[in-house]
This record gives structure tokens, sequence and C-alpha cells, in this order.
């Protein structure tokens, strides 16, 4: 067996995003010891930095040892006691994962759904709130990574607190590629990952609770049922106490902080923002003027993530097959029920830059036309670039 | 906040060791997909390496997406179901959080205890076998990581089938430094770390399970609670179908392939025990050349975690501190009932070189000179070189 040596990839799936190269730097430094003081100074940038992401005041901010899903099991362990009663928006693959996760706490779920793609509408959960007493709290996917949907915070957020639930959010795909606004939405767990649109290398979850959720915690009558996501012992090792509980990722830390650093402090969150809002409506621009549909109507469409409907007769797997091995791009196929219906083109964090929007999108109308499918042909790039800010023939825009 | 620059330590505590740089170098590699081919066969690479490492033909054998203690839980809540009564070898602070862990499970658990810092006699466990129906499960820690105890597996390994209980082992701070020998003494379920003797940063937890082990699990009657950790999900990620379950840790599969390879490969698994073995003796003969006292008796020792009596009227703390500030060399110091009366003295992985030893000792000596302890000055160096194979005033052999 030799040395490592993986092909290069531009990585235009739904996670992970290409990591910048100052984060790969970071993770090639020598190690220091999980309760050595200068590694517990780490830990407290990282829960800053993590604050500012969240835009949360949130003492309790701290990123789990585990990947994304290790973040929402985080969050249903801790608050969720057998028999209570919570409320999932399901409109896509991980509205279904919560709902399991949920149940393997002993909640008894009560179930809103919507078709895959489209928004749950506050009024749905209202129904479910008037209709319900001693509802423990109501979760919803910010950013649906399986539909690309984006789900408005603000009015659901008012109507939970109107009737005394907890608000918990999958932020997942959002944090750091749009506004997450934590305090601003109030907002009482939120989990979330590192692989999308912060881009460091999956392996940590960020999660924040607002005070109310901590009181909630405090408040249990039984043990956490998972004793390695246990925030009752968690807080102590990220709080004052430093009480050793499990050794913390010591390179994953570093990565994160330096990845935080990057959208935190040298391009800004806003900046941040703006990226990722221009470039995925140029994407999905670009993919429009080649004749394609999109999957999540107007409106409701996140920037990072964008699924398109696969033209009819085209062969998925050959032209995603093509599009990695040709041009080394990743993007990602359908999942669940939008298997080989939807492509998934993700841009986040680090990946979401112009020369790759025009690249995917002059690849893919390459490999459309191949496959004898109807496009518009010339178009997309021209569309992409006219919505950057760009005519053209022009220069790209710097990043 | 400015680019991540954490001072350079000699990692010679109970974990994390000192990494390779040849691992660094490999988690500088940009990422590719979770599901990319080429990282399929990267994770095909990684279960062939523990196979190897574990000594076993296991096919469930892979590197859960957690720390040590996520491996830990890992085993018991896919072999545990609420009402089952386990055996938990209890002779220091991992043999306590098993118990825990298990607990939250819904097992109803017996202690079989011993003194922190001694081993679990198989007469126990088969007095507790004998006098109990439907043990489901014996749990042993194989390399007490809080005792520096290392716990022998054959017989109780024997005793344990005998009743037709599963026989599960902690293998944490033991694997890749000592022979686990998984197929040799018919262990059904272990979980180790990769921040001990592995040598790559904290951050996955291999696992291995038997047949018999496996068997159990598909006759669960309950979904296991933990969504994140349940194996009949994740063997069909690592298995043929390669169903997406969680995002995987792209870069720490980079580390633990590297360091993997370079324990198997390169110095070869044979070599590695040889070194840790020498190694440890060394450092134990030069502790007690200089007159202190060993917590653990003689042949119940692990060579590569060392547990040491503060001398009496030395200050722990005063003595750690310089040790790390004025040397760069950080241990590990009690932990629970042990706290302030031990040092533990780690030479895991790429940490258990010669020349650390040598070094260790003499700060050591300087050291608690400077506290007024009474030791034996001048005699550590020499009783580690000899124990080495080297006489006094020669060179130190190569690594």
């Amino acid at each position: 067996m030799y040395t490592l040596n993986p092909p290069t990839r531009i990585l235009m799936g739904p996670g992970p995003s290409d990591v910048h190269p100052q984060v790969l730097k970071a993770m090639a430094t020598p190690l220091i010891g999980h309760l050595d003081p200068k590694f517990l100074e780490i830990m407290n940038e990282v829960m800053d930095l993590l604050r500012a992401t969240f835009q949360t005041d949130n003492k309790l901010t701290v990123a789990m040892s585990g990947t994304g899903s290790a973040g929402m099991e985080t969050v249903f362990v801790n608050l969720v006691e057998p028999g209570d009663k919570v409320v999932i928006g399901v409109n896509g693959l991980f509205g279904e994962r919560m709902v399991d996760v949920a149940e393997r706490c002993g909640a008894e779920v009560i179930r809103v759904e919507a078709p895959w793609g489209e928004i749950i509408e506050p009024d749905a959960i209202e129904k479910v709130l008037k209709a319900n007493t001693n509802i423990k709290l109501v979760a919803i996917v910010h950013a649906e990574t399986s539909t690309g949907a984006l789900q408005p915070l603000a009015e659901i957020s008012r109507v939970v607190h109107e009737h005394e639930a907890l608000f918990v959010v999958d932020a997942v795909t959002s944090l750091g590629g749009i506004e997450v606004g934590i305090d601003k939405h109030q907002v009482d767990a939120c989990y979330s990952g590192t692989q999308k649109c912060i881009s460091a290398p999956p392996g940590l979850s960020p999660v924040t609770f607002s005070p109310r959720a901590l009181a909630v915690m405090s408040k249990r009558k039984s043990k956490v049922q998972s004793w390695y996501l246990d925030l009752s012992m968690i807080q102590n090792y990220w709080g004052k106490e430093r009480f050793y509980h499990h050794t913390a990722p010591i390179t994953m830390s570093y990565a994160i902080r330096e990845a935080l650093r990057l959208v935190v402090q040298e391009e800004g969150l806003q900046q941040t923002f703006k990226r990722h809002w221009t470039l995925g409506q140029s994407l999905q621009k670009g993919l429009v003027a080649m004749g394609l549909t999109l999957h999540v109507k107007e409106g409701q469409r996140l920037p990072q993530l964008t699924s398109v409907l696969i033209p009819e007769g085209v062969d998925d797997l050959a032209v995603r097959k093509s599009l990695l091995e040709q041009f080394g791009l990743e993007i990602g196929g359908g999942l669940g029920q939008l298997k080989g219906k939807v492509w998934r083109i993700g841009l986040m964090g680090h990946s979401c830059q112009p020369r790759n929007v025009v690249l995917f999108l002059t690849a893919l109308e390459q490999l459309l036309t191949l496959q004898g499918a109807k496009i518009e042909r010339g178009a997309a790039v021209a569309a992409a670039m006219k919505a950057m800010g760009q005519e053209e023939a022009s220069i790209l825009p710097k990043v």
C-alpha cells in the first residue's frame, strides 16, 4: 500500500466542500494535549468564532466531537425525555432523520409534512400547536440538503414561542452560507456541520443552546441516554471547570478555528453571505438559461445548494461519472424519493467561486449535448456571468 | 485573532501522543467526497489495516466517527437491550465509564471490582457467571489508562465463553502498542482510539465485532437507541451496498490510513510491540533507579503507560507545569481517586522513542531535586539505557 494520493477534485456536491489551503495547513500542525493551557485557549477562540457565526450570545456554543448527524442527536438526546411530545417539520430526508432520532429518544413525534422541495408553512405548525397540549419542541430544517429548499424561520419561531415550546433548527447546510440568526430568530437549539459552508473537513458539529433550552435540560428527570453526547458533562469541559470528559479532536479543532477565522475575520460574515447569494443566483440563472428546470420554486431556493431536474432521457450516473472523471467535478445525485430525478449542485464555502460556476455550466453543457438532451447551447455561461454583474466576454469578478 | 501557532510539545501523557510527520502531511491533503469511488477504496484499505492491527478476520471492522468513548458507546448501544444483564470489570476510571454507558442503555450491571491499579482476576468473573443466569456480555479494560494496569485476556475469555456470554474488551490504549489478538483471544467486540499507540489525532474509534456479536445484534428486538452509532446502518456504508449514512470524516480517514500503514507496513506490528515493550521497561527501570515507586506491581504493568507515585512533599502541579513550560514535555496527572497521587507517563506510538525516555528522566530528576525530594541522582538514565540494551555513555539505540 502506498502513501495516500487521492485525485484532485472540485467539490460541488452537497458537502464536503473544498477546504481552504490555510485550513489544510492548520491540520498539519503538530498536536498539543487536550488539557494543555494553550488548547483551552483555542477552545475559547472556537467558541467565540462559533458565536459570531451563529449570531448568538449563547454561552453554551461548542463543537461536538462528531459529524453533523451527531449534532442532531445531541439536540434530541439532551432535550427530549421518554414520552415528550415533539413536532417535526418533514419536507426532505433530514426532517425524516430527525423523526427517527427523536423516536429513538422515546419522543412522541407529530409530523408536519410538505412535499420534498417545498417549505413548511407556519400555519401548518400553528394548527398542530393549537390542537395539542404540552408540545416540548418544534424542529425544522433551515436548509434541506436533500432538496435545496430554504425554510424561513421568523414566523415559525413566533408561533412556537407563543405556544411556549422550544424552537429547534437544523443548520447543517446553512451555517456560514446564509444568515442563521440564532438570537434574532429566538432559536433555542441549533446544530450544524463543518463540511458545508464553513469549509472545514467533516468531523465536528457546532451546536448552540439558548438559556431557555439550558433551563429545560437542567430540569431533566432522567439521565441523557448518550454518555458521549451528554451536555451536562460536556459543558464542564468547555466551561471554566475544564473537567475531562473525552479526548477532544485536537486537529479538527485546529481546522474549525482556522476555517471560522477565515469566514468571520478575513472575509467577514456579510461578505460571505453575499458571495454565496450572488453565485447561487448566477448558477441558477445559468441552469435555467440552458433550458433546465430547478426543483425548488423561486424565492424558496438555497443559494448554496441547487437541485435541478435531470432532463428526460439523460443518464444520471453517466453524467456524474463524466463530470468526476473528465472534469474532476463532484456534484450530488438525488436522495430518497428524488433519487435519479435531480442533481444537487453545491456552492459552499471555499467551493463557492465564480470559476467553479463557469466550469461546471460549461462541462454540463458539453455532457448534456453528448447525451442528446434538448438544451439551449451557449446561453448558460452568459446568463451566469450577467448575474455576477459581469457582461459576456468580460472577466470574472474578483473573489 | 492570528493564524494558529501552538507551542511544540512532546506528548508523553495518556494520549494524545505525538503524530508522525507523515500523518500530519496526509492531513493536509485536499478532500475528496465521502462517496467518491477513490474514497471507498480508502475505506477498504482502512478496514484491511485495522484488521491487521486488531489481529482479526472480523468482517465488521471499521472506524466510528467519534473518539474512543464513542467506540465504547457503539459497543454497548448495539449489543445491549433494556433489561440485559452485563458484567463489567471495574479497576479504574474506564471500567467505571463502561458501567455508566451500559446503564444508560438500560442494562442491569453486575460489577466485578478490583482496587485501582490491580487487575481483574478470572476467578472473580467466573464466580459471578456461576451465580447468575443469562449474562449477555462480560466487559473488561485491556489497558487501564487511568492506572497503567495490563489486564490479561486469555483466561477470562475462556471463562466467559464457557458460560456463553460475549466477551467485550476496551483496547483504547492497547491497540498498536501491545498484542490485542482479537481472534486469538476470541474477543467478540472491541473498541479503541486513534490517539494512543496508533498515533493519529483523536477523532475516530476503531471497532471490531465477531460473527457471534453480529448474530446477537441481528436478533435485537428494539432499535439501537443511537441513530449515529447504529451499526445496522453503518455496516451498509462500509459494506458492499455503500448506502449513505452520515458524512464520513474524510481527513481523519486519511490520517488513520497513513498512521496504520506506518504501524502495519513500514515498522511491522511485532517490531512496534517490541519497541513499546523495551522502552516501557526502560522508563520503568529508570524511575525505580531514581528511587520512585511504581503504582502497578511488576508483571502487570503496561509498557506504554506508566503510573508512578508522586513522592511525598512534591507539588504535583508545579512539576507538571515546569515539565510543560521548561521542557515542552506533557505528562498526565492522576484521575479520580488517583488525582494528586500519581503521574501517568505515556510512551505511545510516535512518542515512544529512546530520546524521549532520556529527556523525561533527566528533566524529572532536575525538577524533583529542585523540590527537595529524596531521590537517587544520576542513576535513572544509566538504568534506562541499560534496559534498552545500551551501556552508559554509549549511544542511543536506533529506532
